[in-house]
C-alpha cells in the first residue's frame, strides 16, 4: 500500500521522526571519515554521509557540512589549512566510525577516542585513516555557505589516492564491494553492497549488455 | 597491497579510465530517476547518481547536473516549470532506469522509450515513476552553476512523498532495503544493500548500541 505524506503532514512530524524520514529519501549514501588538522596540530575525524562525486577532470569531490553542530571543527580546520582527507568506511570499522559523530572537545583527537590510526602523506597536513582501504587527500577549492539553510558546500581537488590494489579493475572501476565499503541509509543504518550487475553505456535503440565486475561482457 | 596514485599519474590516465576511477572514490551513491516536463507537456526522465540529503527542516534535497551532456533537458525543464520529481530506482527496473541515460531527442519521452509509466500528483506538473516504491515531488528553490567545472547545483523543497507503507518504521526511518532500492558505484554498477546494523546516537564515553531495523535495541 502506498503511503502519501503531504507537506502539511510532514510539517507536523516530531523533529527526530522527520529527520529520520527525510534522511531516508535520497537513498543509499556514502560513508566517509573526514580527517583534518588544526593550526596547533590537533587532529579531527568525523563521519559524514554527504560526500558526492562532482567531476572527473579535474577530479573534484563535494560534500555538505553542518557547521552549527559542535563536532564540526572540521570546517574551521580545512579552511585554515586548505587540506582534508576522505576515507571510505568499511564494515570492520563501522562502530569506530559512527562514534566519531559524538561531540568531542576540540583538543581531543577522535582517533585516540575511538581507536583509529592516523597516517600522513605530504604535502597534506591532515591525517588519513590507516584502517580505511580507499582514501585520498584533498586540496580545498571552495567553501560556500548555502543561504537556504546555512549548510556549507565544500569542494576539493583530489590529490593523492591510496587504494587496495586488488580492487582496481582493468578499466579503472574500483570494486568497493571487495573492500567491504559500507553505505548509510537514514541517520544510522549501515549496509554492505551486493552487486546485481554492471551495465554497458546506454545508447538509444541499442540493447544494454550486462557486464562483469571487470567490465567484460557477461556470458 | 596499497596502490598509491599520485596527481601526476592521475593526470596521465586515459579519459574514461579516469572517469571510472574517480567516480568510484566517493563510495556508494543513490540511484534516482529525475522526472521533468517541458512547457509543451513533453516528459523527460533521466537517471542520476548525484542526489544528496541537504536538510530535514525545511526538507531540502540537492543534486548535481551536468548540463553539457545533451540528455539534460531536465535542467531546462525544471527551471521552466519550477518542479521535478525524484524516484528511487529498485532492482526490478535497473535496466530501464540505466537506459534513460541514453541521449534521446528532446521530444521523445524516455518513459515510452524504456517502458516506465508516468503518474501525476498536483500541483507538480512533472511525472513521477509508477514503478518506483519511494518517490516525491520537489519544488525548485535554486539552480546555481558551479564556477569550478560548469556543473549545476540544484536545490529543491520536498513536497509530496509516496512510499510503500510497509517500509516506514515506527521511528520514521524508511527501510529502503525492503523496497529493493539500489545503489550505484562508479559509472555503471548497481548494488542491493545488505544491512549490517543500525547504531544508537553517539555520545563521548558512552558505548554504542546496535539497533534493529525498527530502531529498538538489538538483543
Amino acid at each position: 500500500m502506498i503511503k502519501h505524506i503531504s507537506p502539511t503532514e510532514l510539517a507536523h512530524y516530531e523533529r527526530l521522526y522527520r529527520a529520520r524520514l527525510i534522511n531516508s529519501l535520497s537513498g543509499y549514501k556514502s560513508a566517509n571519515l573526514i580527517g583534518t588538522t588544526d593550526k596547533n596540530g590537533n587532529h579531527n575525524l568525523t563521519i559524514v554521509s554527504s560526500v558526492f562525486h562532482l567531476g572527473a577532470d579535474p577530479a573534484l569531490v563535494g560534500m555538505i557540512i553542518r557547521p552549527q553542530t559542535p563536532k564540526h571543527h572540521s570546517l574551521d580546520n580545512l579552511e585554515t589549512t586548505g587540506w582534508y582527507t576522505i576515507n571510505q568506511v568499511n564494515s570492520d570499522i563501522i562502530e569506530r566510525a559512527h562514534q566519531t559523530s559524538a561531540s568531542y572537545p576540540k583538543d581531543e583527537s577522535e582517533f585516540l577516542a575511538v581507536g583509529l590510526t592516523p597516517e600522513f602523506s605530504a604535502p597534506c597536513p591532515a591525517p588519513l585513516v590507516k584502517e580505511s582501504r580507499l582514501k585520498f587527500s584533498v586540496q580545498l577549492q571552495s567553501a560556500q555557505e548555502l543561504a537556504i539553510n546555512g549548510t556549507h558546500l565544500i569542494i576539493g581537488l583530489i590529490h593523492d589516492i591510496f587504494v587496495d590494489s586488488a580492487a582496481v579493475q582493468e578499466d579503472g572501476y574500483i570494486d568497493i564491494e571487495a573492500l567491504d565499503s559500507v553505505a548509510v541509509t537514514g541517520l544510522d543504518s549501515y549496509h554492505l553492497g551486493q552487486r546485481i550487475t554492471r551495465l554497458s553505456y546506454a545508447k538509444p535503440n541499442l540493447p544494454l549488455m550486462r557486464l562483469n565486475t571487470d567490465g567484460t561482457p557477461s556470458a
